[in-house]
């Protein structure tokens, strides 16, 4: 569990936006669910063994069982499918929620964290899934990360299958096949060689599927070509082939890679499968996503298809910290305060000192001063530096003609200003701070 | 519990900017902390009472208690106190949390709702008092409601003990008597007078503290006038004269009024306490707030001046729905695409549409386009109205010369732009737009 001191809110601050404007600008639509659900509602996509890794309880004297979300996406489900068919389709919708998981904290991962949904339902396409990791890209972009910081690493179910087959496994056995290969690292090595042989994967077998696991390839590879070089049937990668020119016309092609070792979620996902991760692969997932048809149906309503992943807020900030891509210079920060109110302590600055903070801030600026008792200018001007402030306003002797000065805190500059022109001369200067100062919306 | 579709989260997000904003302009940080938290953190302030309105629990196999955090205050006061003598004074610091109630829904009353909190730390005067009404006021303008529509009732702990020793309590007593105030509404009026006479509080004592507390006058009235007409001691008003000097400087009166029924944790409160109410008394309250000097000490940091508030969305919401002010006039709505990429199907368009899609979302442009296979461009005009967007680009025969048709779905007009003009002439034709878009900075 973390305490967000304000430098750290400006680092969560910071990811959100690239997420926001990210989303916004593909069109996506935010949306939101409660904290909590009933616990039977997490079953429904993952099963009872969910259960040991929610934080879950009752309210006192009722008996519904309730947990706090461990994902986003069964409330999304659940959403979606109580518009039954009135749900205009595509619908694009994102979610920036807090997620919770009752195991040991370890690094990457936390009891509570922040994670980006972007969800695209009821466009079956290879458009959509290209759009959807088009989507996670552009933020990374947004934060600063290139082509050669992150790779979206991306497999199919389909392709999957096609390797499965090849090493052994028939037909009616693949969604077991599937469960096992999904559960692989949480099994130990001869339970796993068991289940395996059970489902027709030998030693020889499970060798063969760690060989083409491993094999990662640029994007720029043509999907035929692995299906020929590993001896997969190419249908198999028919839709890879397709999401290939998709990403090609998005330019996503240099931030991609094939890699048949994408596993997660195999009994979950219906087509892609894709992760990203940091270049050097040092860190855990950064997001994760891909096509799954049957959730909405899943979930009670109408059959659609549906694609998206999310992002978790943890190792996203762990990479960036690494990069040095989270100091002010790359917009990261508390805002800074536009001007900063000295008063000399004569009776007229005194009058008119708080009047006129209130007016600054009608029109809309981020106005600080002393709370102090003291009216030193020096130390005054000090407190202004302190917090960085744009401006500093000195009330002094030039009121008595109607004159403010203003101190430009950047280059030291003085200007004289009459107090009625004040707060528009300041909007004028602050304007060309406008790139600088940080906002939700692209 | 509730559900946030999109027109439900541009509500929410409207209350959030102009909470931030206002906070920001006064020159608040922004902090956060865990949705949960130890159990006993909640009964520092509240007491065991507080526990049957928790929603608690363990993590399985642990044995701490957690509960899902009923308000924000004990977090912040955690914080505070973590920092011990390194925090700088003042700190002046805004959350806007998701909080928990475990009792039934009611009208204006939720089990999740998410409050806006204001603290200002290691100021002891009446100007930063002043100071967090203006904060909230501000938001309260910002969201289209002026003096007609709220009020903020204001009381003081000095100003109650005054009343309450004029109506025949001991001093001694003064401690029971807030906490039997406190719970007034709560206990059964037969308990209640046996319990206030228990405290020197007899019928006529009881009555007479009615009639007081059923007083409210303008805060145009000076507190001098309050205390000669209800015969109090002028000292037990002293703080609240001061405080009007500091509203008035603000401009502040006309939200104001003096209150000496509001009783609000009374137990709790050292110094001015407040609520805001929608001017007819209708609804519950939107905000309240005052000064707790005690708070940091209390949760084992260094004892300091404290004063903030709290504010919920649901009453907000209500109230602004009643004054018809939840309108995209009023800037409230889901973001409208800047343009809708329209494709008449032929060779030259189709290869253009989805690289062109992808650099005006470079550069910063919100882009939309059909999911159809159809190339009907009238559909597609139709769907970009659908969706609001400002502009259509349609990409039709004069492609071949290099032009792409931009059409203003507000006025109709179509305009002729060279292809590599048009993310610079869209961006100079949205700037116009700018103070429409909803942006989360002042």
């Amino acid at each position: 569990m973390r305490d967000f001191f304000p430098e750290d809110m400006a680092i969560r601050q910071h990811l959100e936006r690239a997420w926001r404007s990210a989303a916004v600008r593909h069109g996506f639509e935010e949306i939101g669910g409660p904290t909590f659900e009933h616990l039977d509602l997490f079953k429904i996509k993952s099963g009872e063994g969910i259960v040991s890794e929610l934080f879950s309880f009752q309210r006192s004297g009722g008996d519904t069982d309730y947990a706090l979300r461990p994902e986003f996406t069964p409330t999304l489900a659940r959403m979606a499918a109580s518009k039954g068919r009135s749900l205009p389709l595509p619908t694009k919708w994102f979610a920036i929620p807090d997620l919770f998981r009752a195991e040991r904290p370890q690094r990457g991962r936390l009891r509570e964290h922040r994670q980006w949904n972007v969800d695209l339902l009821g466009a079956p396409g290879p458009d959509a899934d290209a759009e959807v990791i088009a989507v996670a890209i552009a933020a990374l972009r947004g934060l600063g990360l290139g082509s050669s910081d992150v790779r979206v690493r991306i497999s199919h179910r389909g392709a999957a299958a096609g390797l499965l087959s090849a090493c052994g496994v028939v037909d009616d056995r693949m969604a077991d096949a599937f469960s096992l290969v999904d559960r692989r690292e949480k099994v130990p090595p001869d339970v796993f060689a068991t289940q395996a042989a059970a489902i027709g994967l030998d030693a020889q077998g499970v060798a063969r599927l760690d060989q083409i696991a491993a094999c990662r390839l640029p994007a720029t590879t043509p999907p035929a070509t692995i299906a020929e070089q590993q001896r997969l049937p190419v249908e198999s990668v028919s839709d890879l082939a397709a999401l290939s020119l998709e990403l090609d016309k998005r330019g996503l092609l240099p931030f991609c890679e094939w890699d048949l070792g994408i596993v997660r979620g195999l009994a979950y996902y219906t087509g892609t499968v894709w992760e990203i991760h940091d270049a050097e692969g040092v860190f855990r997932a950064i997001a994760g996503g891909g096509r799954y048809d049957g959730l909405v149906e899943l979930f009670g309503g109408p059959s659609m298809p549906a694609c998206g992943f999310g992002m978790g807020d943890v190792v996203l900030a762990l990479l960036l910290e690494e990069r040095g891509l989270l100091d002010p210079a790359h917009g990261v920060g508390t805002p800074r305060p536009d001007v900063f109110i000295v008063s000399s302590g004569d009776d007229k600055a005194e009058a008119l000192f708080t009047p006129l903070a209130t007016s600054l801030r009608d029109a809309g600026l981020h106005v600080r001063h002393t709370f102090k008792a003291g009216r030193n200018v020096g130390k005054q001007l000090k407190e202004a530096s302190g917090h960085h402030a744009r401006f500093a306003i000195i009330l002094g002797e030039e009121l008595a003609n109607g004159i403010i000065v203003v101190k430009d805190m950047s280059s030291g500059e003085q200007a004289k200003v009459p107090h009625g022109d004040l707060a528009a001369w300041l909007q004028r200067r602050l304007a060309g701070h406008a790139a600088e100062r940080p906002s939700c919306e692209p």
